[in-house]
């Protein structure tokens, strides 16, 4: 294997090599040893992606939505990038492979680049890797990048919240899913699809939401965004011109208002908080080989100390 | 309100007193001022309980479970704790409320104490709250402690970890979901309930089970226990008491094969890091005033540092 050559994988990945593109996320994944040799080349490149979160409870049709989506800002003449988070719970496994492959007349498209991310297996989880790889396609020069989850699980909400835009998906047919998950949608919400419009029940969803942004709005949103309400047939290709348009409504929205600036310096701030613990938890687990947290947990086992006056010792010798 | 008199809360926590058994959890999960006095306190009492997780997809039947397990156990005269783990996905809410009111047959029993727990709002989320509430149950003499998540999403899983034994629920009517879950729930489990069983397919997911713990076992587990599969009906009570032998069965093995004293030195050592990282979070926090890290992360925003370059700074000034 060729020595790695940081500057020159930038300028690969700029030029649209999806190998190039590839390589540096897993670097980057991986906390590679030269992972800050990366992160500072790519810097110069990053600020310019428009950033995307969907989610939905499973079955809302996502990954049809998020192809669609594609379809339409290829169409106008975008780049773009895919994150698509698997949060490897033993019990939703498999479904995002199946989201790819039905992503596949993307797939030899050198303007789409789809990534599956896991958090099984990262240290730091994927709160730490994601913003990463948002700023490796950021810095490759993609003008859009999507974030697509399953939606289930508080981390995975906490992914969607490095966008810039949160769309959530709901579907007629998905029980009193919308009543129980009322509160948690409005709060994330920036734009609400109602996908499988031509269905029974899609009317009632569309009510429902439009009640509860009324009755909800000022409460949730000291500002004057009024979350918009996009129906779609994703498996047709309906509504993905409403659907591009409530998005670019949104960025201006955000840009006017100052907004944008301020949730991507929480952003910002979010990752540096996440990438300083990620170091002192190494430095935990560096002490004296590991082996004085285990000295420690079993005092707190034999009731030697309480877990409180454990930690202090821990922190003290850092 | 009068002054808060820890030692005592403790002592009438340990007489049973299930309003002082809240106080003590909710002290330790809002982090109150007097937590190390808390957790200090409360010390000397711990290490008796044995801690159940029970996990499993929607839909499979877990709180009835977990209803027809405490019923049994309070038979055999144990006292018996429940931590309902919400992990307060926008799209899950709802369903531990009505758990909670299907298990009120035990609402009034005062061997029983039943507590939900959501990771919404809360600072350091489910890591760092249900050890704590855990560590409350046990000092205040609960014989066992069940911990019941609704099992989707990495950070439900780690809670179920903090168990000394793990029961993964499963039914038929599912779909494929046993295949697609298959390496995690291999990982996890110590006992499969296949739940349901007098439905079509049962006899299917046993033999998917079975099958699956042949094949992989020796890769997943480097020593002797095989995990047993019981068939339950938990709605009529059926199979209670083979789920209460399998449990003690797994109790007795982690004994004799030192595995207790393991899991339990790993488990201390996840809340003392746990708890570390929180300070130091905090100690971020506080950095002038909250202000230091905002400031860093504009210039990481305005290309003026890379997001390693920031969190080395702010660890530096720690």
């Amino acid at each position: 294997m060729p020595p790695l050559d940081v500057p020159e994988l930038v300028d690969r990945a700029r030029e649209g090599q999806p190998r190039a593109v590839a390589k540096l996320i897993s670097l980057v994944e991986d906390a590679h040893p030269r992972l800050r040799e990366v992160a500072a080349a790519l810097t110069p490149y990053t600020g310019n992606a428009r950033i995307i979160g969907l989610t939905g409870p499973p079955g809302v049709g996502k990954s049809t939505s998020t192809s669609m989506l594609l379809t339409a800002l290829r169409k106008a003449g975008k780049r773009v990038g895919v994150l698509a988070i698997d949060p490897s719970s033993p019990f939703s496994g498999g479904a995002l492979l199946g989201d790819r492959i039905r992503m596949s007349e993307h797939a030899t498209d050198p303007g789409v680049f789809i990534r599956s991310m896991a958090t099984r297996g990262h240290l730091g989880g994927l709160s730490w890797a994601t913003p990463q790889a948002v700023r490796v396609l950021d810095a490759a020069g993609f003008d859009v990048v999507l974030i697509e989850t399953v939606g289930v699980g508080q981390s995975e909400v906490d992914v969607v919240k490095l966008a810039d835009t949160t769309v959530v998906l709901l579907a007629p047919g998905m029980g009193d899913g919308i009543q129980a998950a009322k509160a948690g949608v409005l709060e994330i919400a920036d734009v609400f699809v109602v996908n499988k419009a031509d269905r029974d029940g899609a009317e009632t969803v569309v009510r429902d939401l439009k009640q509860m942004i009324s009755f909800a709005r000022r409460e949730i949103r000291g500002q004057s965004w009024r979350q918009p309400i996009v129906p779609t047939v994703a498996a047709r290709g309906e509504g993905a011109e409403d659907l591009v348009r409530a998005l670019a409504d949104h960025h201006d929205w955000l840009v006017a208002y100052g907004e944008l600036e301020r949730r991507r310096t929480d952003r910002a701030a979010s990752e540096v908080e996440a990438i300083a613990l990620r170091r002192l938890r190494s430095e935990i687990e560096d002490l004296h080989g590991g082996d004085r947290l285990t000295k420690l947990a079993r005092e707190v086992v034999d009731r030697a100390l309480d877990p409180y006056a454990a930690a202090d010792k821990l922190v003290d010798e850092l």
